[in-house]
């Protein structure tokens, strides 16, 4: 089959590996219909990451179900599917309880809970940026979405992007009626204020500096925050009489830049501090790593933030963290979408074959103007 | 009246000073039965604080209702009740939500929610180590206890470190069944171990390298581990298979040392994000400040503090912080205690008259050992 | 001033009675500008409880502060403000965990927790269907609005129906994403299917067989089940592939009626059953009484209702019931109202000066087509 | 292999059956070691469902794997492990959430979700009180236990009655601090009390006229109330203030008995809306079936119970309901067992090889007294 292979830093081609077949009875086969490019693909892209060459990329994937192992039953062949992008086994501790994004069995890596499709240091599962992908545990993964192909750039914002949206306002424990400010506009900020909209918030401030990126989060709703203008935490405590918002959502991540464009990874968390009111809380999903080799400064390089903890503290603050459990979110999101009452795609600004990819990578590495969400239907 | 007063670094002198009197119609005057020294009155002991010379120290009191003014009708005079340290309006929306300790009313200090009896920065009020104390808002404030002189040093730790241990497992999100580890056996974290033992931990692992303290962990039924014996961290891991604790409670702050002595403000937070398992949660009631002139390091000046967050985010942890509000829990520790369920008076090493207040500050001060915790007696 | 006083079964007159008068100093007096007929008022126009005749009616307010008590400093004169239609200390143990639905102290009625303005049993509150009204603890109960008039006919909700609405998505535990059923298209049920839509909802049923109230439902978004036209549970698991709601409100109370007109009492609590799926949750907002002198049955006139709750408890559901805690959702219901998020005066059918009371209760008593909710505008 | 068969109403017999063999490759065998007569086994062994002769019973089990299908990895042969009664397939909706008691997928009658071993109506699967049983889904649903037979009667009650009686604190909301009461001493109601206990209660009440039962309640720290000594609701207002519990669970069930002997099914839910104060919570794990054709009254024949729901409602009381998802808190209750934090086997009133299940049922069915619980061991 054809399938998106990094081959080098600033180099991915789309090249002819063997299909994936059934390993486990539990496995399942996917004809991958939408498979997007990530913003957390670019890492391995820009060779910042452990990568092999030949790896296949892709973990945000959806499609319908090609074939099946002995032990599947509940998945049929000619289903409809999301594929979300923990490969999560459904039966250890973290599982039964919820947290898939930290399955104790799927990783072997040393020291690391939670593995993912196509990604660097998340265990040996190919991605699905190609014709097909094989899926462990199928019957606990797979999501179930109508026949057809109605929704198609909507269903595939359920893999990880829509749920990680999500679980940042799940994180920062907003409540209806809250006033929230979502720091990044990149596609998960957007979908996080997406989801805020949804879940009734009274106000949604979005933070960035790219105008296409704020414009679209005016077009739903949100209140745009461009910190090029001006300092977000004046803007946003001007906007709440002085109050802040009841709570926050981090969008950006270890690699959060200023106005003038240098690196700075405490800038995010210190603005949410301070334009959070106390007691607020505060939802991580922008993605902060364990060692940062590749930082400016020394602290940062083992994965140390200086941020304003003491304001945090006495302003008795809240913070969840981490990646997103996305089977706690995608049934509930599925449905909103099929309601009518969330459309995630607003988002899409190109679809290509995945013959494209290249293209698709490179356009967006360098975020190109209006290059916000790239997505790929192979075979098509 | 009789009453503890600020002299000075490393001075309280005990003073004839004026009585307090009725100011507002919802004040009470409460006669003081038992006021407690805190870890904390030792910041300002210490000269480390802007306390103004003159001021009344002691926030953990607790007595009888001498007077009420005009608009006091719950609260009648004679009753003996518990004082929350934190002074709280009970009618703002941090009150109204149950965060008495981010009182949006009491603290007239720009930019600061929440207000205290007898301490630095939290407002203009009196402490009460002294013969009596008004309390505003009394109808809201006080807590009813059962009349006579029963469970006296169980009750006296109501007004502060009962709570807020308790606090600490309420934000680590504490489960029955927990593996719970508790950084710091000074009386707050002995208190959060007795919390997590009585809401039904499975075991609860207690941090600190002194002897006294590991023996009163010890005899409330936690482990207790010695981090001047071996690293912690690795002594929660062989004792968790590996895994680590469930969740765990920070109830050191910002001047946390390690095994040498040396200060290292990050420590305790590194800690408790490599003991503490995969989306476990972490209760802080050590107190970190915004700003700390006397700090070693520039960034802890500013209130940074560099621990591991890249790892926090890596094990999807949550964390909770900030000042407990009492009100939240007194009552039903309260219940507790009279139903011999709860024990806190086990700390007490020192019951002392009012007069002998300098004494227990200084023997405090210099952590002398067997002195855990100090009880004044007003009148007796 | 003037005030609708009670004068018997299907009497209220405009009568002059003596202006109320600070009586306390947590007392303020409030000029109305705004007050309902609420469905619960009919009760008691229709004779059928024990309120003494000369009650002032009216426990939906709004209106500016008049006048205040000594005591009170958080709210000022001329500050336009919601009042919240339980009678509410503000310091019992109740109504400091946010039950001010059943403050302990302010209904003197042996046995009741909890009272109201202008309602039988709830206490000796006059109401506020009048130029003035007394509130008790003003500082703890009076919602401040932003001055001026604008929004008068949305806020006008916030002492009541929107607040009770939503209770009742909060009571059956409602989450975003879930499909929700609303029994009753009166006022509260239709408030509850709004606070259903505005909290994300992929769909919400409405199940009443008065077309006017049909409309509105589907006007706000909701999905009109008409119980005349056929079983609403057949509908509802018709439009749900036999799965059931996932939540469910109960709006309509001990006096439900089946499509001939017959009243049973069990009838709406036998559908939720079986038209939510197992282990949802239903929320009951519709009142219920101990007694019930009046009615058919004799299980019924000890408050005992025979429905089926071996399949409730066969399905695992959940249910919560009873008086809205208003000051737990006035906060944000009102920011929601101001940011253009809830619009519930989309109910409003009339606006009447207060003289026009007797005119008023009498066209809403009949359930006349299109009165759906009346206002009265003191001194308009 | 030897297992206890059901012959017709008051007759089981040990027949020699064929061994369960493997038959999907999700299936585990497991060699039972302890398997305990339930009190609900005693509906079929009366003959008052629809249980089919020549069923093997049983459904609280335990034991070692003895074999394991194709696509088990996660447990291996040799584990000694726990069986949760409730057959669950962890794939669906409802697994996926953590309600297993009501899996979608494991029962083929109409209507019904949840599924169980050797049980009347609850799928086909065979039940424990065997030398072998077959557990579907394995890697999901068994529970791993510390190796060799410490704590054997401590474990085996993991399999249903622990959990069931921690679901009952669970679902009536119970917070630590509570006066809970609990009505039933009955195996579960003393595993309801001594979870409250656990979970830290501040006092315990357990109703019942049982005395060899209420001395066991007053053996794990609660207070017995014998309800054949005096009203129970008064008993618990009088040691209350006249506020009652603030939580309360049932674990009774439909044939409630008043102290005459006459059955009232609304008798136990009655008291229970008596004893738990304003705005508390009812957890109910007795057991209420939706029809009951031997029932003395129409009502109850259909599953109707006419209990007084207009106070609970006045009192807004909440209620949760249903069979317990074991699943959701065995793995913490093992921890509290191997901790030593919790006793469950003080229960254990009879050990008897499985060749003595005859005469265990009928002592038990008598409820002789001292027959409080009775183990089988095959094997011994």
């Amino acid at each position: 089959m054809k399938a998106v292979v990094y081959q080098g830093p600033f180099t991915v081609s789309v090249a002819e590996v063997p299909d994936p077949t059934i390993e486990a009875p539990t496995d399942a086969i996917v004809r991958i219909t939408t498979t997007n490019i990530c913003g957390s693909d670019l890492h391995m892209y820009e060779g910042r990451t452990t990568v092999e060459k030949g790896k296949i990329l892709g973990h945000e994937n959806m499609g319908t179900v090609e074939e099946v192992g002995g032990a599947v039953n509940r998945v049929r062949v000619g289903d409809r599917v999301s594929v979300p992008f923990n490969v999560a086994c459904g039966t250890c501790r973290n599982c039964v309880e919820g947290w898939t994004g930290f399955c104790l069995r799927t990783n072997p890596t040393e020291g690391m809970d939670g593995a993912a499709y196509g990604y660097a240091g998340m265990g040996p599962y190919d991605g699905g940026q190609a014709e097909f992908l094989r899926v462990p545990y199928a019957d606990f993964q797979l999501l179930e979405l109508p026949a057809g192909t109605e929704h198609e750039n909507d269903f595939t914002m359920l893999s990880d992007i829509f749920p990680t949206g999500w679980h940042g306002t799940e994180l920062a424990g907003m409540r209806s009626g809250d006033r929230v400010v979502v720091f990044g506009a990149g596609p998960v900020g957007l979908l996080a204020a997406h989801s805020a909209m949804i879940r009734g918030a009274s106000q949604v401030f979005v933070v960035d500096n790219k105008p296409d990126r704020l414009a679209l989060a005016e077009k739903i709703g949100a209140t745009p925050v461009d910190f090029g203008r001006a300092d977000p935490v004046e803007q946003i405590l001007d906007a709440t009489g002085g109050r802040g918002a009841d709570s926050g959502v981090e969008a950006v991540g270890y690699q959060a830049h200023d106005a003038s464009g240098e690196e700075h990874p405490e800038l995010v968390l210190d603005n949410l501090v301070d334009s959070v009111r106390t007691t607020g809380g505060i939802g991580v999903v922008g993605v902060y790593v364990p060692q940062d080799p590749g930082a400016a400064d020394d602290l940062a390089k083992e994965g140390r933030i200086g941020w304003r903890y003491g304001q945090f503290f006495t302003k008795g603050q809240r913070m969840g963290t981490g990646q997103c459990p996305v089977m706690r979110y995608n049934r509930r999101l599925r449905d909103l979408i099929v309601a009518g009452r969330a459309t995630p795609s607003f988002l899409v600004s190109h679809e290509l074959p995945l013959e494209a990819a290249p293209d698709g990578y490179e356009h967006f590495d360098k975020r190109d103007d209006g290059w916000t969400k790239v997505l790929l239907h192979p075979g098509s």
